[in-house]
């Protein structure tokens, strides 16, 4: 396997599986001096946890965190920053019936292919769990963009056909209801179809808008490293995401140019757009204005009902989700987004000053 | 600037402005003995040349490439491969007035700030002429994914409102009319509805779909380097693109998840899905059914009709385009779409020849 | 800090302190199905740890390892390896004297002027407890080059001015002495000098030689990636080592072109060279022979002995070593030479399967 | 093929053969706002092209390159500077001979098992000529590095048993005979040694020393990527090259620690150390004092005299050189030296801007 380590200078490289000791991250090419605070930390990890609300699955894990180098004193050293997150719950046996079946639109098949011999027990990497190793690194990468005022704000626009514009959000009301839609209203009504396709052992998908404000200008390259290209690998390197889009997206196919295009004025010196469909980035390069995207989370594969499916023989076989698994992953997601767009920027801020920023 | 570079195994750098003496791609990583088809190189260029269509700009580009290395007595040896394209129609002085103003959503402005020093003539690396080179790279690409049967097929299915389904396609059609649509008949709505727009000075977006078939299972790596994660990237790398979706993409959101899961079945002892919301790729691998995937493009901002802006004073200024300039990209960009998409696939399959498949 | 990771295909990241919970490796990389012999990497761990005998340091380190991730009933899956190796004896007491002055030789200095924030107990990245990771991963590698059958032998061939020709050794020979030098009597000797030279609080340099049996024809790239120039570079970035040469090395320098050269011949359809002043690689690739190269490690730096230096604030002061030191790490380099020489080819050798050897 | 990029962030792609169209690099990741002076670029060139002395091959080759992009007005733009290097003297029919014998020492045996198909015309990419492209890339990177103060001066310390001291020399005299040694009376010497070798139809080897001057403290990583680990790739990149040592190098095994410590003292609120057997750079960090290195050249390959070897069938053949070599590579080496040191120091320094020097 290739492909656990993400980034370029602020970089990470995750490891574990669910059902081994536990998931873990190093974070190498994090500045020194930078003062992390260990609370933070938890408190990123415990908005992604399984069992923080009747929405999500009860399955309790107690994300307790060690961190094992490159911070003395409470601050970065400059080495490498290993986090570890020791498994609590293995409970194998739930897996047992599955070491020979393929789960439909999982990847139990693909990884039986690709690897020959595989840990059936819990997804192997492909395990949500892995996402915490992503969580805990965007903590820390937050905590360096924190010292560049730089905010990031994700949050739950979509359940199924409930929706919310996702243009002026109040952000202080993200994280006051268990959806993380700050429209209260409508994040009623998305926890009530939740709850609903729960009933029904069903599952039901949705989308993660972010904002990232206060981004300098002038993060990202113009040519293969678009800004947006790396924000969009990285929200499609998140399990079940089927759909990333920037600024006017999707919706964009559909305009005129004169309607679509962004017109420049000056703001008492700062140059500003007076729309923002290009998300707050042209060129692949951040241009001050608030980077607005959109990220479309299939629903859960797992099924609390019968549904057929053939094993490594090739003979057909009935499976049914055991144990205890979300219905809709859409509001946990929030933080994984989050980290994901935290690392990117981080990772672009220190290539940018690499390359000093208008001048030599 | 960084970021001039595609790939990990088969990986290319791309370099050159429209308004200099020409643009080139290094290829690097190539294996050896592979036959190259000049003429087949030259037809992908000719694909997406300016010029070739009443529907596209006239500006005419000759696209006469020349290979400086790599290819011995017709064949590949292994070295890397240099295609250089020289630049015929150079005008500079299209762009003198330019020189101080911020085009509305071009990347002057980002340019302006990030480099300080700024080659005005012809939009420098973001000069869609950049994409010339990816071109002749995903011609070699192509070449080398034939030996293994693999086809890559992209084609225009949307302009504004004017959709076609994606889902089944009769490739030979693609190329039969100028928006490069499979459907004949919506295919002549969309050239009318692009000449209307072109007669109104303004632009419009719309949506190539790709298709890549007899795709071995098993390439991609499941974590962060997911294979929709590497298209993603690559399709968001190009210019104009505002969106990307895997699969069921977006529409997956408003699905229940046992609408949504694609149920295993047993074909005469190949496993195959029965639907395909998965888009041929499951926990990032590809699974052996056709990977199908979407792409926006918003509409062209280079209008003919007057826009107002700002300069690097900060002062309003009107602008308006001048010259030859496209109403609408997208029949253009399908080679460019495949081109990228081959590359993807090329670097995936090598780097699983690495790992082996399914053996130590 | 950056650079803690190594390798492109097989590819390994360290991390940790010698004084903090412990230091690991992540391998990425690695194929699956490869059986991993825990007895093995523990053997391998021993080779390198403080303790083992009376010419190296009497600090006792317990090197016991937990592979925390990758590995499923006794074989690699494919997915990263995750090795951890607790510290058992941390005593930063014996630092505090050290917080402010900066060690001769030592990194101190240079830690201090590029993180501005440094952990003082015990060197930091700089301790070379960070080499037991390397082990740990090496001995991965070396597995998977088992099935390829290719051995790798380290040893000692000059401790001081004593010195043994490398050229025809008796490989069983090299364990049988605490030295590791396949000469049994220059071992003695050697031993005896490395005890003369700790009584007197001093410390002493050597070579440790290293010939790779069995390579693959083919390893390597012609330019930049030369096999010799990635094992040199893994050899430098080991603690200590001031130099290496490739085959004839700095002796070349004085031979004529008509000695130098290495004269092809055909054995029984094998075709090989009489001399062997290549070292095993020609034009940067492997060529069948028997791949040879020595590395020179300068005297530790700590000594048992005063020795003027400066604090940070610039003061005058005297420093002693205190604690447990090797008057000679020589001995203990030879697995690290291995395993980082295990990790090259291991490296090399799925690149070389990523592009084909001799067929596309 | 791969490995033919070099560095990180200044990063280097070069591509060519000596007997095609011609040769290039493409450097991305220069920053933009750097005045060029092609006359310099021209003068490296020139330093480093046959036939410019008695004492080297009488090949003519005017190096007469073209910037093809990322330069505008003079100044870098930060996009991805092409340099091309037309070929002018192909002569094919030298090499004829060649295309089924495997030279001695030479890479045409390992390339036929390799890659299989092989450009005999010249050495495909193991052809001296391809360090003009590291020649002109090296030119920029100096630019760069003289914003900084940063001098690099490599120059010849031996030829053969002919050999100086290399710690105090006058820079000035490099240039002031052929030979390259800045002592003039043993210049001499080595230039009559270098003639008489070439009259018997023979080669020499020797080495190349180089002083980076002006280093700022703190460029390089401590673990894998060490100042000077990355030194050695480079050099040992080099065609010929066989070894490199740093600082005291090789002739550290034979001290004690006693007398190999350099000792810090406090000069003006300097530190500096009394001597510098750490050739500037302790822990993998530079550490402001000169860094100092030796690379080691093997004598030429290619000889005026019949040698025996085989063929591809296995058959023995006798071959002789034809057409004008080096009797000593040496002397226009230096360039080369010096140019790989530039690229290593530029990509360090701007690794090192994107982490802060002792702030975060």
């Amino acid at each position: 396997m290739a492909g656990n380590s993400f980034g370029n200078i602020f970089k990470i490289t995750t490891y574990g599986e669910s059902h081994g000791p536990g998931i873990g991250v190093v974070i190498d090419g994090c500045p020194s001096g930078i003062e992390l605070d260990l609370t933070f930390i938890q408190a990123e990890l415990d908005r992604r946890k399984p069992g923080q609300s009747k929405l999500v699955t009860q399955r309790k894990e107690n994300e307790n965190f060690v961190i094992q180098s490159g911070v003395f004193e409470g601050k970065t050293t400059g080495a490498p920053i290993s986090i570890f997150i020791p498994n609590e719950d293995q409970r194998s046996k739930d897996y047992a019936h599955l070491a020979d079946a393929y789960r439909p639109s999982h990847a139990d098949y693909t990884y039986q292919m690709k690897y020959g011999h595989r840990d059936y027990t819990g997804g192997g990497r492909s395990s949500a769990r892995e996402t915490a190793a992503r969580v805990a690194a965007g903590a820390v990468a937050k905590t360096l963009l924190k010292t560049y005022q730089i905010e990031i704000y994700a949050f739950v626009s979509q359940i199924g056909n409930l929706k919310i514009q996702s243009e002026s959000i109040d952000y202080t009301k993200i994280e006051s209801n268990e959806v993380r839609c700050p429209n209260e209203a409508v994040a009623k009504d998305m926890a009530d179809l939740i709850l609903k396709t729960k009933k029904e052992g069903d599952t039901i998908g949705g989308i993660v808008a972010c904002h990232i404000l206060n981004c300098p200008i002038g993060l990202g390259d113009p040519v293969f490293d678009k800004l947006h290209a790396d924000l969009g690998k990285a929200m499609l390197s998140i399990n079940a995401v089927k759909g990333f889009e920037i600024g006017s997206g999707f919706s964009s196919v559909t305009m005129k140019g004169s309607e679509h295009n962004d017109i420049f004025y000056n703001e008492g010196g700062h140059i500003k757009t007076k729309t923002n469909h290009s998300g707050g980035i042209q060129g692949g390069i951040s241009n001050g204005m608030p980077i607005t995207f959109r990220v479309a989370f299939k629903p859960v594969s797992t099924l609390m009902q019968p549904q057929p499916s053939v094993n490594s023989s090739g003979e057909e076989v009935v499976l049914e989700g055991r144990g205890r698994h979300d219905a809709c992953v859409v509001p946990r997601a929030v933080p994984i987004v989050e980290a994901m767009a935290a690392l990117v920027i981080a990772d672009s801020l220190l290539l940018a000053r690499a390359y000093g920023l208008g001048q030599p």
